[in-house]
């Protein structure tokens, strides 16, 4: 499967995606995951993937597959043509579908903070875009740092998420995640523990907060629909704590 | 010709590339964008082409090509492969290239003043890289507001440059232009532009300044290697006038 070169998501990165995680062959939040796309499309101006045409381009990826874990990665880039920045008066968008196994990592975690900002500036940051070059570069960073993920705040200096996950932290028994005015996607897994959590009678605290709430607290978590939650070992070096409560909150992800 | 669906250009906006002119069958600035190119390379930790590749595919797009100006995009992807944001131990990069008729253009320039800003908290936004998303978005809300390009101010609040060219401004006979610290690609068209001011006997200043700034400027033009130097008519809907200095400004200009 390929795209002709004058395809603008590659060009330009104009287009979204979307990454689910698949469980025995069934794509887990396959309305969730639909209609984020579909609120992507309204803030990139393209016109949204037909229900059937989103189904079929799926099972193409899944035919034959036999991970018990898979990650489904949908891609509707803007199509081709336009001169440079320009979109074309017709737009002819593509939708592309691809899977790879996605088994459960289970090695510690361990987190630093990237130098590389989240735009606030852009509505982009709310969405999965395939202008997704600042998370690269914050994931090498915190790789060079002898991490495995990074951390990223906004340009205005707020813990945002980290690189391909949401993150959540807890102080003193208060759970506390970035709000999305941060800059953040709207992560399934994310809205996924906060309900959970209010259902175990904890609230979650959507907050705009400097890394210096990082610095403080007992344990750190990340989500997303691959990996559900997964708690970090470490952030900058320092060790964290896996609270009980950590494995309360995932007990109903998939 | 065409690219494989797990090329990190197309999946995450993990690239470069470079828009040259081409006049008479010849690139301009040649060794200059090559420059460029390798120095972005270093920035996002990608191997540089080989002067000869890059010759090579420059020559297959301009083949048996006639237009008196074209547009030749060379396209440097990070290439297939590596699970999810990070890349594989081998790169494997792929240069792409295209050619496209870029004829002058002599009709009045209205700029407008993008929301989209560009992210002053990457190094991303010094380079011509494959994410240009927040470019497209700012050229289109400009377009929506009735004018043919958009001012993006940087996540400071201050101006950057236009979605696909740098900005002066002159301002009672004084010429200004965005630092390169304020998130701005170093043009080519910018570099020579200046040189000839100096030439001239005419001091540019870069500087870090709001969109006041701009708002009380006698004249705003924009340059990049395709148009060279282009006046703005309006910005904001405020006429701007066209000094004889722009002219002599161009004069060297190809």
């Amino acid at each position: 499967m390929s795209v002709p070169i004058d395809d603008r998501g590659l060009l330009l990165g104009d287009g979204l995606f979307e990454t689910l995680l698949v469980v025995g062959g069934a794509p887990v939040w396959w309305a969730e995951h639909m209609a984020r796309l579909r609120r992507g499309c309204g803030t990139l101006g393209l016109p949204e993937p037909t229900e059937d045409a989103a189904l079929a381009a799926a099972a193409a990826a899944m035919a034959g597959a036999t991970h018990a874990r898979a990650a489904l990665r949908l891609t509707w880039t803007a199509g081709s043509g336009g001169r440079g920045l320009d979109r074309p008066s017709m737009l002819g968008p593509r939708l592309l579908s691809s899977l790879a196994p996605a088994p459960r990592s289970t090695s510690p975690l361990r987190l630093a903070i990237a130098q590389v900002r989240r735009n606030g500036g852009s509505p982009a940051s709310r969405h999965k875009t395939l202008a997704y070059l600042d998370n690269v570069l914050a994931r090498r960073e915190a790789q060079v740092a002898g991490a495995d993920e990074a951390v990223m705040l906004n340009t205005d200096g707020e813990v945002a998420c980290a690189a391909a996950a949401n993150i959540f932290w807890m102080d003193d028994g208060d759970l506390f995640t970035p709000a999305l005015e941060c800059g953040v996607l709207d992560g399934l897994a994310r809205a996924a523990v906060m309900d959970r959590a209010a259902a175990l009678g904890v609230t979650v605290r959507e907050v705009r907060a400097g890394p210096e709430a990082l610095a403080h607290a007992d344990a750190v978590f990340l989500t997303n629909s691959l990996v559900g939650l997964r708690p970090a070992a470490t952030l900058e070096g320092r060790g964290l704590a896996n609270p009980p409560l950590l494995d309360a909150l995932a007990a109903d992800l998939p």
